[in-house]
């Protein structure tokens, strides 16, 4: 993550003063890479005098003991996400802060600022749904991490749903005052063997009553899953998948991701034969003309005899279908 | 065709007294399975007095003379398409039946009568899309006729494309004045050989300038592929195809008929990186509060940890966000 | 509902003997409109001889005293949707039927025969997209029935809800272990003070693991949502909504129900500049011919020259690229 | 547009080592923008020594002057499109590089670097649809120019639809050997009396008989339309227009751009009251087991009193399908 940072900060207009990494070809590595000055202690960077401010991307255990550092030297700080790894701690930091300080301290959930999901909660906080009554969130990985990641995960709730949690508070206008969680192992039981879960779902509710759904799962064969669901009192807001390319594929399998077409014009048009008898059976009853009749059957013959001999000819052939005539165009 | 229009008589408000087909066998058929009445004559069937309207679904060329026939016995006619294989005989036939006269005979371009094309059409004489200033049809057939009939069909300009030219011309309100064609055998040589296109297009232009462009092929690996798109000036409607059903599929090769999702994090939110450090460097500089802080960290933590809870007791746990604390819901 | 299924029988291959209900100007109604013999009393619908088959469209605290009669009598039962009112009367029904008779009663869920949720159902059943892992059904009423039906609708669970287990039982090939549920009033909290919810969410899982999730709604402002999504180990099918025509529309506002489309070529195409330039210097520090060059230049022009003189002339234009000249077509 | 490749160029590996304008000014501004050095005459700056490569993006009149001038020097070029504003002058061009020289000057048809319709283009050339026997390019801008352009514009088909002729031969394999155009002024009449059109169509054929449709207007309500249709004989591509983002709307007006969901159930699932009915009598008359009867109903409704237990209580409901049991669960 400290990469995707720097690369990050290179496209904006900042620039990377020092690195400071517990392992030193990594920090020599990203100093080299981005000309930043390589510090041999994470104290010594952040009180470096042209550092503004500081980017923590380090484990999790270590981020406030660190946020509180950089606070106390005055310094902006960036903080990867999670806060913590513990819920104690991450309190004790938040109080350290204080309410002011608290909020200076940005917190890394990079999914608010992604321009789908940020239209979605843009347009439902402008009232366009109306009030919001129900919120779905779905979010499967590709593939689950590797299994001896799970044990210092935190589980999947914190690891990978706190993305999920963080997205609905921030289109929620108030906070939830309560959840139900259930989970299985369905992906792999080694995973539910080191007591976690690999697809998961919860219900949130707020003080008012909307309905906040989040669904997880580890794997998923399509790729990476990421939807938003906003449903309210005047309408529905999706923030749907993002693929690749506009490209649609039909063939004989399916036809823009659906199923097959209809075989030909019985199975297509089926409906249309009826209705075209009904309306016949009504102009005969009430003596109205027919909406299609001989002289359109004259007219589509006229233009498929133009189009025949323009296509032998070559030429733009004109037709007047008042005087019933097709001619070969004259040129100037 | 017989047997289509006898079914849709079926479900209609209306019976067929009587049939009559050169082929006694298939008329004893129709007959048998309707009920109806089979006659030895088309003249007799016509003139029977429990006739109140005749269905002409002969051969072409014998659309006319029993329109005619029909005509001047004082029976409302419905004629499958075409009028006639021949312009001449079309244009006799218009003659000898007059304005007045022509206008009770329906003819069979039953596209019109389809939901999705005639809401297109509705739509469009609505004003919903402003003036109509292009219309482009695509009707692609999945696979072609065989080929002895080729030479007797007329073309595929007048067997095919006819359906396309009174469609184009139910949706338009002025007459094509002119018409271009270009047609290629590339789906059969052989129909080449024998003097037809399989792959065909024109471009037909009114007084006022709207372009109508028709897509035609005879063979398409996707099925019966057939759409109008309307293009006017404050927008465009189109009338898509029907898929058999809702349901789409997605999975390692497709998403809705797309080509694949992002393959994780990186790719799907590598812009919301540069959004967020753009945001975070925008707070540092102006003094603002972080959108998403300190405190959205412990409070996305909070919701974690109460899943994680909930998921290993089974239990709603109530959260109270402010208070900052995770409790078991008290049970009345 | 016995209006809907007299319908439904007239479109199948049977017909109605005779009909009893309580209010006998309902049961003339329909014995007037089907043909069908009015009879007295229950008892003696049930035992008419020429009945085979007995269907129950009655309110629901009398369906199960019905079906035991009809069953009693040897008679095929249908029966509309609930079993009954209450869970111990229905266990009393099944008690009394037997395992054997239970199966030869017909419950009227509807929603399994349809087309689309039915081919979900089945490609499901076929293994296309592996072991299902998660199942959720979206279920949105337009707008909640009448307040003073509330209190003897059984409640939302009950009431609405009963179609979407049903449906998740179809596709399930394992039943759930447990369920967890929660509700809120937020379309009218007349509803709520009247004890129901009218958006609801409920979390089932089985015992292998698969999580069901339902959602409800009493009102929806854009229609009838009934969604189906199956996640499997191999893939997801969702049986989508199902729109009344397939036109679509775009226009200012928006295109194909996404948000406006790029404002010009810059927006659009500001990608492909930057790749044209790494192509041209890829090319450029490689040697490589450029993919697109002033040959490329010149044939686009020649097509652009031949395509106004054709406009002008009405004359399709013979191009011979290789010879770099444009004629006009000779014609014969 | 000299603007436009500079920040390509800033985002790519290489650096502006020189510029030339003939409006000085706008040659300093760029100069201040990226550290380049403003150079009094584009000779002095083509003949500049750290000089690798040449950028014409100059009045299309000066293009093939500077072009032979870059050559001359043994400098690579990239060429703003057109090529030129004469085909005469681009011929001369062509012959005074030859064909070696011609290919080491790059086309910016920048289209196609775009990756949407890149992916097309490579996706046909893999033979994903089998041969492409049909070919339809739609291009519209949003708004027409200024009028005052027109006249120097070199017309529609040489200013506009350039690109597309360009992006047809992309995809080909093949050269067009005809075209036929057919233009109108739709959008603006004053257009038309300076002697161009901004509607218009054109159709190619290639010798094996591919149709190419180019489809053009100089206005469209809904944005920057830009979209490519290859069909082949296998199955069919297109690269859809790109919306800014991937959120959808559903609402009383429409539901992902089509028009309204079915009103209630009874338009809904209208079919499947009738393939109920269907399966009940091949029950009734087969003797099968009735596949969803009693036993079916009972099991719902004991999910559904779970579920308003569970709503009530606020805990997890555990459900024996097979012993007919709802257990409140117990918790260790």
């Amino acid at each position: 993550m400290g990469q995707v940072h720097a690369d990050a900060i290179a496209q904006a207009d900042a620039r990377i003063v020092c690195v400071f990494d517990q392992v030193t070809e990594v920090a020599q590595r990203l100093g080299d890479a981005t000309g930043a000055k390589v510090i041999g202690t994470a104290e010594d960077a952040i009180n470096h005098p042209d550092v503004d401010a500081v980017m923590v991307v380090t484990s999790s255990d270590t981020h406030t003991k660190l946020i509180l550092k950089a606070h106390q030297a005055g310094k902006a700080v960036f903080c990867e996400k999670p806060l913590s790894n513990s819920l104690e701690d991450a309190q004790n930091c938040i109080d350290a802060l204080g309410d002011d300080g608290s909020k200076r301290v940005f917190l890394g959930f990079n999914r608010r600022f992604d321009k789908h999901h940020g239209a979605l909660c843009a347009r439902v906080k402008s009232g366009e749904i109306g009030t919001l009554e129900q919120l779905i969130i779905t979010s499967r990985d590709p593939y689950p991490p590797p299994l001896e990641y799970i044990p210092k995960s935190g589980g999947l709730f914190s690891d990978m749903m706190i993305h999920d949690f963080d997205m609905a508070r921030s289109i929620l206008t108030e906070e939830p005052v309560s959840i139900v969680a259930n989970g299985s192992s369905v992906v792999d039981p080694e995973i539910g063997t080191l007591g976690d879960v690999d697809s998961a779902t919860v219900i949130m509710r707020t003080a008012s009553g909307v309905l906040v759904i989040i669904v997880n799962s580890r794997r998923c064969a399509f790729g990476y899953d990421q939807r938003i669901e906003a449903f309210g009192s005047q309408g529905m807001l999706i923030s749907n998948n993002v693929p690749k390319t506009s490209v649609t594929l039909a063939n004989g399998d399916s036809h823009d991701g659906k199923d097959a077409l209809p075989e030909f014009f019985m199975d297509r048009y089926a409906e249309s034969y009826v209705a075209e008898i009904e309306t016949f059976l009504d102009c005969v009853r009430s003596g109205k003309d027919m909406p299609v009749n001989a002289i359109d059957g004259l007219r589509a013959m006229m233009l498929a005899n133009a189009a025949t001999q323009s296509n032998l000819t070559g030429e733009v052939v004109e037709i007047a279908m008042n005087e019933l005539m097709i001619k070969a165009r004259l040129l100037s």
